[in-house]
């Protein structure tokens, strides 16, 4: 099926979205009103301008306050409408968007509705122009599809339909069987179908459809659901998104589009409507890389947390870090950036590389070049919406039978002689946790889960004592993989976004101490911090008075318990040290706005 | 009556937050635990610092779901208590805030919490510690203030008083009659008062509260009506404000505690606790003042739009640019910032010129040097929170019987030799555009409505190309003041933020060609909005075309018309012309959207 946008969905000028939506993939547009008044283009020239772009024109939109009312009103609505239709006509439109009335004239009368609605069709069938007519969730008299679809059925005019619209639906928080009846109206009749989903908020539904929608998958709304009863009812027109969103309209439209298009893109796979290829869940984190200008106090950091530098990429300036199964490569070539020390790329262990990577270009990822330079082992990489390079890897592969074997990835590196460090009992990367650009929060949250297939937790506010920020983490089943995505409170400056990367320990207490005595700095924590874990939890004697001294926060949930410290920072990254006991499912959110402070007052 | 002021109300670290507040003014503050949790700064140092800056520690908040558990959680319980009750010893605080718990392990069950709530009152004794117990407006059990009542008075401890909230009170949207119950309270019993307002929002009571809060008079709760109920309760302790608000949290704590306090001197003053200076209403805009690096761009456009250079300030580089009862001063001296043309100062016409300083003072405003040089005429001027200098002045003073004449502002300036300019129809200022810090906006409108005694309407949204703009009006009871405050979508560049002036005119039609007769620029208007202009309204012959040609928008509510049209833009500043008809009150923000995108599009 045809995709399609509303241009009030994209942030810019009418060209600006035009070009965006074409670039991202989609076939159509639904043209806002309002973006047309404002624009120097005429309607000629956006015709053409659409055309060159290989967008159709799907629908005008809206027409408001139409029907149900006196008539001399009706009789302006008319005049109105005739303009609208000749604009159409140089437009090369065909479908009108009419929302059910909110106006005080409007009065409670299906046979008058229809009967103007009516003559509005006849008057559109004369420009070729179909009517679709939509309840609004707020409409003064109608304001449920099925008395929408009433009223088109009742007028029985050829150029009148309806026009459903999965917000308006689904905000009234209808009943799943309430849906049922829209398998009842004739396809046919289903001139055209809105997409846009919400996050669950008890609000007023007016402000919530037009600051809050996003796209579909990014909300709770079941837009998946509604989907299947309008194929199921013979809709085949263009799926098309109607989002008014605060950020989205700040937020520029080239990368918006590409997260709209991605989201429909989904909407049609969990609909049955479209195969793309599987995910494929990856297994484990293989590495992280860092870029940096000066490998210097990267270096110095990893060694002091235990980890030795084993190999040497052959043709490139990247050194393997190793400790247990953690793996930092630190890179000191051209992509090293201003921002000092950066975490560039993460290698994700997989089953199968290549299809990851298939699955991730399915949705839109742009995809790295397989080999960066000659003689380089090929590699599948992608790029995340914040920039980060995801690598599908495997590491010691092992060939099943009948199959070939996949490159090991570490194939490029060679040994580098080095003294038999001690290591500090770090196992694993536990986590990575990535602060994202202030408006790609829901997009990277869409495209962890769709395109890696993995599983997104609740979102939780954490207040820093500048602002409030939101993490919702995505971890595959095993929690073998997990990266918590951040986001602050508001636009800020993105070199500064933070970054960091969690170890894994069996014993945070011996690795933090084996740190410390060869020089490491851990953040300090203030003495308040532990009086009040003294007061909430009952501890073996001792154990806090090593918390305290080595700045370990501590947290517990129903299944198990969280010890955790932080280095400082280097450029934009730091490490944490983590134990997780007991099956522990979080990652210590409560202590965040501790750790937040502690991290200021050491800036 | 005592302020005080919770420090999540506030951004920052701790001490940034106390060291605001006693900047502002407050007596005392309420400490958020998790302020001090993540301080350095042990509880003595936090004593000793409050003590320094002359801040009592009023309340130390909260504990939760401490009452109605069983046996062995409230056992826990106590202990935690223990531990925070010495906390508070160290620190100095002798009132704790117990909330209505929301825990699933709470009991339906009064008793028991009175019970409970003895016993932890009690303990609290023996620490000489009060504690006051608040019913959360979404308390698992427990959720009006006459509930929470009932159980204090029921366990008839001492120690134990009520807390009542603003906020939780009126969130629940009561019944005026329901808080008439306050009055039976005995006020020694009410042991604290947090006070918050916030904007009527139809949405999740505890995403409202913990999001949206503001400052009273900000916000559309009955703050005002709620405290006189308090107060005839016989309640004599602070009046504390408790903000949860996302802005605040990121916004500088020195001119947010500012904001607050102004807000509860407001809150007095309307409930009848303290006598301020009366508001003097300014009666008209004398004139505004650019300030620039260059005059020649803002000369050539006042020249352009008919304004002569009349006078010359006698010892600074001003001049005064005069146009029926419109003036504006072009000022070259030191003031000029780096951004180019911008608009620094407004004089407002006032009968009571000092009395509106001292309004204006004892309302936190910071008041301006009375004579900038030896010789000037004294002015009264203070600062408007955007920094825009508020002159108060007179224009042709005519004394009164009995009384002094006001000293006539124009004495500091001579007049220059100037040719009989065409005057080209301006007849005096409709009204001021100030675009506000993004996260000063409702502290601006508190600030117009309370230092000036002007009416605000409605907040509007208007789309901007690249994001939501809000705006909102203030005026005098005649409409002969009007300043529509403005805010963008998000933290921006503030040396960009627009400012504009417009300019009243009988015949927008003939000032606009006069204005383009010697060469000025208009700003052009895409024909789209002219053709649905025509769907809309019936014009006369050739009235469109004309508006069309000069670049003409056109509105209308129930009261009349509103034509208008825009000069171009110099440094932050342009003009609007503007012709209202038939008692229009409104600013044309319908055409706002197309205004501001043919703006972007001339750039």
């Amino acid at each position: 099926m045809r995709t399609s946008i509303a241009t009030v969905s994209l942030s810019g000028s009418l060209t600006e979205k035009l070009t965006a939506a074409s670039r991202a993939g989609f076939d159509g547009v639904e043209i806002f009103e309002n973006d047309l008044l404002a624009s120097p283009l005429t309607p000629e020239d956006i015709r053409s301008r659409c055309a060159d772009l290989g967008l159709s024109i799907d629908l005008y939109q809206p027409m408001r306050d139409i029907e149900a009312v006196p008539p001399e009103e009706f009789t302006r609505n008319l005049r109105r409408a005739r303009h609208k239709f000749e604009l159409m006509s140089r437009l090369g439109a065909d479908t009108v968007l009419v929302c059910s009335s909110v106006s005080p004239l409007a009065e409670d009368d299906d046979a008058l509705a229809a009967a103007q609605l009516s003559q509005l069709a006849q008057l559109a069938q004369d420009f070729g122009i179909r009517v679709a007519y939509e309840a609004l969730a707020w409409g003064r008299h109608v304001n449920t599809y099925d008395h929408a679809w009433r009223i088109v059925e009742a007028a029985g005019h050829p150029a009148l339909g309806t026009c459903l619209d999965s917000f308006h639906i689904l905000a009234r928080g209808s009943d799943p069987k309430d849906l049922e009846g829209i398998a009842d109206i004739p396809g046919e009749k289903i001139f055209f179908l809105q997409l846009a989903d919400a996050p669950l908020m008890a609000m007023d539904v007016l402000q919530w459809s037009r600051h809050y929608r996003c796209f579909p998958g990014q909300g709770g709304l079941d837009v998946t659901g509604l989907l299947r009863h309008v194929i199921a009812a013979g809709y085949r027109g263009p799926l098309s998104l109607e989002v008014f969103n605060d950020v989205f309209r700040q937020a520029e439209a080239g990368p918006t589009a590409v997260d709209a298009h991605r989201s429909l893109l989904v909407l049609k796979e969990a609909a049955g409507l479209a195969a793309l290829p599987a995910p494929v869940v990856p297994t484990g984190a293989a590495f992280v890389e860092l870029v940096t200008a000066d490998a210097e106090p990267a270096s110095a950091l990893l060694g002091a947390l235990g980890f030795a530098r084993t190999a040497r990429h052959r043709s490139k300036p990247v050194d393997l870090w190793q400790q247990g199964e953690a793996r930092v490569l630190v890179n000191t070539g051209p992509a090293a950036r201003r921002h000092g020390t950066s975490l560039a790329a993460v290698g994700l262990e997989s089953p199968d590389p290549a299809g990851a990577a298939r699955r991730a270009e399915s949705l839109l990822a742009p995809v790295l070049p397989r080999r960066r330079a000659p003689g380089d082992a090929p590699l599948d990489a992608v790029a995340a919406p914040d920039g980060t390079e995801l690598f599908f890897v495997a590491t010691d592969p092992v060939a099943a039978d009948g199959e070939d074997e996949l490159p090991d990835w570490r194939a490029d590196f060679v040994d580098v002689p080095h003294q038999d460090a001690t290591p500090h009992g770090v196992t694993r990367i536990d986590h990575l946790a990535l602060t994202q650009p202030w408006h790609e929060f829901d997009e990277a949250v869409l495209f962890h889960r769709s395109v890696l297939g993995l599983h997104a937790q609740e979102s939780v506010d954490v207040a820093d004592p500048y602002g409030l920020h939101r993490s919702r983490a995505v971890s595959n089943a095993d929690g073998s993989v997990r990266i918590a995505l951040g986001v602050g409170p508001a636009p800020t400056d993105d070199g500064a976004r933070a970054q960091h990367i969690a170890l894994a320990t069996d014993d945070v207490v011996a690795t933090a101490r084996a740190f410390r005595a060869v020089g490491g700095r851990l953040l300090s924590l203030p003495a308040n911090y532990h009086d009040d874990l003294a007061a909430r939890y009952a501890f073996a004697d001792g154990e806090l008075e090593t918390y305290r001294e080595l700045g370990i926060l501590y947290d517990r949930d129903t299944h198990g318990e969280f010890r955790h410290c932080y280095t400082h920072t280097v450029g934009r990254v730091f490490f944490e040290l983590v134990q997780r006991d007991g099956g522990y499912r979080g990652y210590g959110a409560r202590n965040a706005p501790v750790r937040l402070a502690a991290q200021h007052a050491a800036r």
